[in-house]
C-alpha cells in the first residue's frame, strides 16, 4: 500500500484547524449547557443529587431501548464537559449502573451496555416499555412473491427476499469477482486527491471526471461519439427510465411501445411517467418494426444489443428500418444494459452511434461491476437535455461524488476494461454450463438468443400460448419451493405466449447451475 | 493498516474462479470474432492486408476523437486474441502509427496516443472532424446567477459555478475536516466483510446495517424512538422532500405551508409534488401557529431545531401549540438539517420524538459529514410508509450499498460522534469570528438566531420591507462581482421583508470570514 498517500489522508484530517483566539475553544470543549446524548439537561437535576439524576436518566434510556445492549456510553470526561458537571458526577452515575449489572467498564473500549433493567426498576422513564415485536412490525420479513397474481411493483423485492439455495434470477454479473482491491486502491487515491469543495453540493449532471470517463468508454466500447457535457450520471438505469419517462410525459408523450417479451422492470419504471406501454412483438431478428409502425406509438423502448429476455441481437435490416422510422420522427429509448458481455460474435455498435438525435441512450455499471453501485449514464437527444438535468436535480441533486470519482479512476486506468475481459471469460464458461445442463435436464426446452449477456431464456413446447402464463408461474413457484429462484417468462410478457423461464447464470458456479437446472427439470417432469 | 484484511480483499478477486472444462476457456481468451474496442471486425479486412486495415481503423478513431490524446491502446496480445489475428498483425499496425508520430510505446505503461492525425491523413474515417467547440457546446460554463430575476430551479447551481475568492453560501459544514482516514478504514472493512449478494440489487429501503445505525443515532442524539424497519434511507433531504411531496399529492394533499422566511431549496423540491407552498410567518419563537391555523393548509414544512434561515429555535409554547394542531389532523414535515450543531444551549429533541404519527422526519449526512455523500433518512407516519417505499423504489431502486455500509460503520464505531464533536468546537470558533466581523464591518446589521448551525442571517435597517428584495439582491450581486458569495435573504422569502444576507461560516477559516465580511461591508457602504 502507498504509505505517502495514506499520510496525506491522515494529514487531511488535521487540515483547516485554526487556533484563532475565541474564548474557551478547545477540541474537547462541549457546548456547556447540555448533551446531545439523550438530550440530558442538567437544569432538570435537583441540586446535590446530580449523580442520582443522571443514573436515573440512563436507566430510563436503557429500559426504553434508546440505549440497546452493546451500545457505548460516552467517555465520562466528555459527558461531564457537555453537562457542565464535575467528572465525579458522571463516574458515580456509571458506577451505580455497573453495580446494577447494567453496564460494564471495558478499559479502552469504554463503558458498554450489557443488560436492560427489569421493568419495575425503570423508575422515572417517561415512555412505556415496548412490546418486543408487534404482528405488523415493519421488521417482519416481506411476504414471498405471489406467482398466482400479475406481478406488482414489489415483485422483485419479494423474490429477492425469499430464501433459496440457488438464485438463477437474471440480471446479475459475477459479483464474487467484484474488484475489491482495485476499488479500495482507487478510493484511497480519490480521498487523497479530493479538494474540500468536491465534498460539497455538486453538479447535478455528475462529476466532470466520470462524465469524461464515460464519454471515452462509450467511444471506445460502444461506438458512440459524445461530448462529456452530454453525459448525465444517474442512479442506475432504473432512475434513467423514471426520469426520461417524466420528461417525455411533460413533452406530451403518452405512450412508449415495449418489446414483447420485454423487461418487466423497465416497463414498471416507464409507467411512472405516467406512460402507457403497448406491446410490439419480437422475433428472431429483434423488434418487429412493421408492427411498431402499425401500433403508432411515438416512442419505443429497445434492448438492441441483446434483447431482454429473448437474447436476440437486432439484425442489420431491422436497424435500417428502425433508422427510417426514427428519422420520420420516432423516438428510441436504447437500454444498453449488457452489451459488453458477448461471447461468440462481433460486437454491435449502439443505435445511439447512428441515430444521435433520435435516441435516448441508457447504460450502467450494474452489469459491468455491480448493481449495488447504483451508477448509470444517459445520453438524451439534445432537445431534451435541459429538461432531463432539471429532473435529475429535483430527484436528488445529483449522484454521490465519491463513488463517481472511484469509478472514473477504474475506467481511466484500464482496470474496468481488464475486469470486464476477465469476467467475460468466466461468464462464457458459465453460459456453456447452463446450456449443457438445459440440454441434459430439460428435454424439449428451446434455448433462445445469442451467446451473450448474463442470462438465457428457455421456452417449453408444453402448455401452449394460452396456458403459458399459468404453466410457467406454477413451475417457478415449484422451483422456489424447492430452493431455486428463476423468473417465469410470462412476467416479462404483456401478451400470451409459450411458457418459459428466464435463467441467470453469470453469478453462479457451474455446479450451482447444474444443480439448479436439475431441480427445474425435476419440477418440469412432475 | 490491517494486512490480514487487505489479504482477504486481494483473495476475494480470485473468488468464484472455476476451471470447469468448456472449450477454449482461459482467462485471456477473448470472444474470437471481433473486439469491443472500436467495434473492430476482422471480417471487414481485405485478406493479406490486415495490418494496414487495422492501422487505418485506428487512424480513423484518432482523427474523430474516439481515441483522444492520452488514451491507451489495448495490449497487442489481447487485441490480437479478440480479433482472431496473429499478434504480428497488431504489432505491425501499432508500428505504423508509431512511425506516424501518433502513438508511443511506453514499456509497461503500454501504447499511448500522443497526437491526432491532420485531417488529410485521416483517410477511411466515416465521420467528419468535429469543430473544437461550438457556441452552444454543453461544456461551456453555465451562466452566472441572475440576481435581478426571481430565483429559478438552477439558481444554486449557477451560484456554485460562479467564480469567487470566498464562498459564504450557507449549508456547508467544515469540509476540510472530512474524516478521510476513518472513511477509508471503514471502506476497507466493508469491502473485506461484504458478501457477493450485498453487491446485487438491494432493499429499496436501505441496507439493514445503516437503518439500524440511523435508528440508534436518532435515539441517542435526537430523542427519537424508531424501529430500524421504520427508517428509509434516501439520497439526501432533497430526495426526501421530492418523494414525500409526491406521496402527499397522491394522498390528496395540494398545499404545504412553508415558514417565511424559509428554505428556497426545500420549497423548490416540495413544489415537485406538485404542492403549493403558502407562506406562514416566523417570529423570534419560531413559526406562528396562529397564522398556520388561519392559513388552513393541511401540512406544514418546519425546521424546528434551528429555523432556516433565521436561526430561531422553536419555543416550548409553540411546540405545545403545534402539537395540538397536529393532533387535530395537521401533518408536519420536520427538516432536522443541522440539529447536531449547537454551541451555547441545551439540545432540543426532534418534534418527531413527541408526535410520532403526525411528523415526517428528514435528516441527512450532509451537515454531519458532507453533502457530496447524498445520504439521508426519512421517518414517515406509519400510514404513508408503504407509499414512500414504493416512491423510493421507482426513483432509483434504493441508495448505493457501499457508502451506506461505510456510514453505518462510522456511526456504530463512534467515529461519527467524535467527528461531530470535533467540528462543533471549530464551527463555534468560526461563528464567533463571523459575529465579530459583522459587528465591526456591518454597522447597524442585526444578527438573528441562536448560536447553532452553520450559518447566520443578518438584516439591514436600510431599504425597508418594500425595497428589501431589490436591496439585498443588488448587494449579493455586488459582493459576487467582488469575489464573495452569499445568499440574499429575499431568495428565501415569499413575502416582502427587510433586506438581509444569509452567510455560511462553517466551511471557512476565520481569516476568510473576516475578509469576506469586510468585502460585504465595503459594498454595503457604497
Amino acid at each position: 500500500m502507498n504509505r505517502s498517500k495514506d499520510e496525506r489522508i491522515q494529514r487531511s484530517e488535521g487540515r483547516g484547524s485554526e487556533g484563532a483566539g475565541s474564548a474557551g475553544a478547545g477540541a474537547g470543549a462541549g457546548a456547556g449547557a447540555g448533551a446531545d446524548f439523550l438530550h440530558l439537561d442538567v437544569g432538570d437535576a435537583p441540586s446535590g443529587g446530580r449523580a442520582g439524576w443522571l443514573a436515573d436518566r440512563l436507566r430510563g434510556a436503557l429500559a426504553d431501548g434508546r440505549l440497546p445492549v452493546g451500545s457505548r456510553l460516552p467517555a465520562g470526561r466528555l459527558l461531564a464537559a457537555d453537562l457542565g458537571v464535575s467528572r465525579g458526577v458522571v463516574t458515580e452515575a456509571y458506577r451505580r449502573l455497573t453495580d446494577d449489572g447494567l453496564v460494564e467498564g471495558r478499559g479502552r473500549n469504554g463503558t458498554v451496555v450489557v443488560a436492560v433493567p427489569a421493568p419495575e426498576t425503570a423508575s422515572g422513564t417517561r415512555r412505556a416499555r415496548r412490546p418486543p415485536t408487534s404482528p405488523s412490525s415493519p421488521l417482519s420479513p416481506p411476504p414471498p412473491p405471489s406467482f398466482a397474481a400479475a406481478p406488482g411493483p414489489d415483485v422483485f423485492d419479494a423474490l429477492r427476499n425469499a430464501p433459496a439455495r440457488i438464485d438463477l434470477s437474471p440480471g446479475l454479473p459475477d459479483l464474487a469477482a467484484f474488484p475489491r482491491a482495485a476499488w479500495l486502491r482507487a478510493e484511497r487515491a480519490v480521498l487523497s486527491d479530493l479538494s474540500a469543495p468536491d465534498l460539497g453540493y455538486g453538479d447535478p449532471r455528475g462529476t466532470p471526471a466520470l462524465r469524461a470517463a464515460v464519454a471515452r468508454w462509450l467511444a471506445r466500447h460502444r461506438g458512440i461519439r459524445a461530448d462529456p457535457g452530454e453525459v448525465l450520471i444517474v442512479a442506475g438505469t432504473a432512475q434513467a427510465l423514471t426520469l426520461l419517462a417524466r420528461v417525455l410525459h411533460a413533452d406530451g408523450v403518452r405512450e412508449i411501445a415495449m418489446e414483447d417479451p420485454g423487461s418487466l422492470g423497465a416497463r414498471q419504471h416507464l409507467a411512472q411517467g405516467p406512460l402507457s406501454t403497448p406491446p410490439v412483438p419480437v422475433d428472431t431478428e429483434g423488434v418487429r418494426v412493421d408492427a411498431l409502425r402499425a401500433q403508432g406509438a411515438p416512442a419505443v423502448f429497445l434492448t438492441p444489443a441483446h434483447q431482454f429476455p429473448t437474447g436476440v441481437v437486432l439484425s442489420g435490416e431491422r436497424r435500417r428500418l428502425l433508422g427510417a422510422w426514427a428519422r420520420e420522427g420516432g423516438l428510441i429509448v436504447e437500454d444498453d444494459y449488457d452489451a459488453e458481455h458477448r461471447y461468440d460474435r462481433p460486437p454491435v455498435p449502439a443505435l445511439r452511434s447512428l441515430l444521435t438525435d433520435h435516441v435516448w441512450y441508457a447504460g450502467s455499471a450494474s452489469k459491468l461491476l455491480a448493481p449495488a453501485l447504483r451508477v448509470g449514464w444517459v445520453l438524451a437527444p439534445a432537445r431534451y437535455r435541459d429538461d432531463l438535468v432539471a429532473a435529475k436535480r429535483f430527484a436528488d441533486l445529483g449522484n454521490a461524488a465519491l463513488p463517481q470519482l472511484v469509478l472514473a479512476r477504474l475506467m481511466e486506468s484500464g482496470a474496468l476494461e481488464r475486469h470486464v475481459r476477465a469476467v467475460r471469460a468466466r461468464h462464457r464458461r458459465r453460459r456453456d454450463a447452463m446450456v449443457t445442463a438445459i440440454r441434459r435436464e430439460l428435454p424439449g426446452a428451446v434455448v433462445h438468443g445469442a451467446a451473450a449477456g448474463l442470462h438465457v431464456t428457455v421456452t417449453f413446447d408444453r402448455g401452449g400460448a394460452g396456458r403459458g402464463r399459468q404453466m410457467d408461474t406454477e413451475l417457478a413457484a415449484a422451483c422456489l419451493a424447492d430452493g431455486v429462484k428463476a423468473h417465469p417468462l410470462s412476467w416479462h410478457r404483456q401478451r400470451p405466449g409459450p411458457p418459459g423461464l428466464v435463467l441467470g447464470y453469470a453469478a453462479r458456479t457451474p455446479d450451482e447451475i447444474a444443480e439448479g437446472v436439475s431441480s427445474i427439470g425435476g419440477n418440469l417432469a412432475r
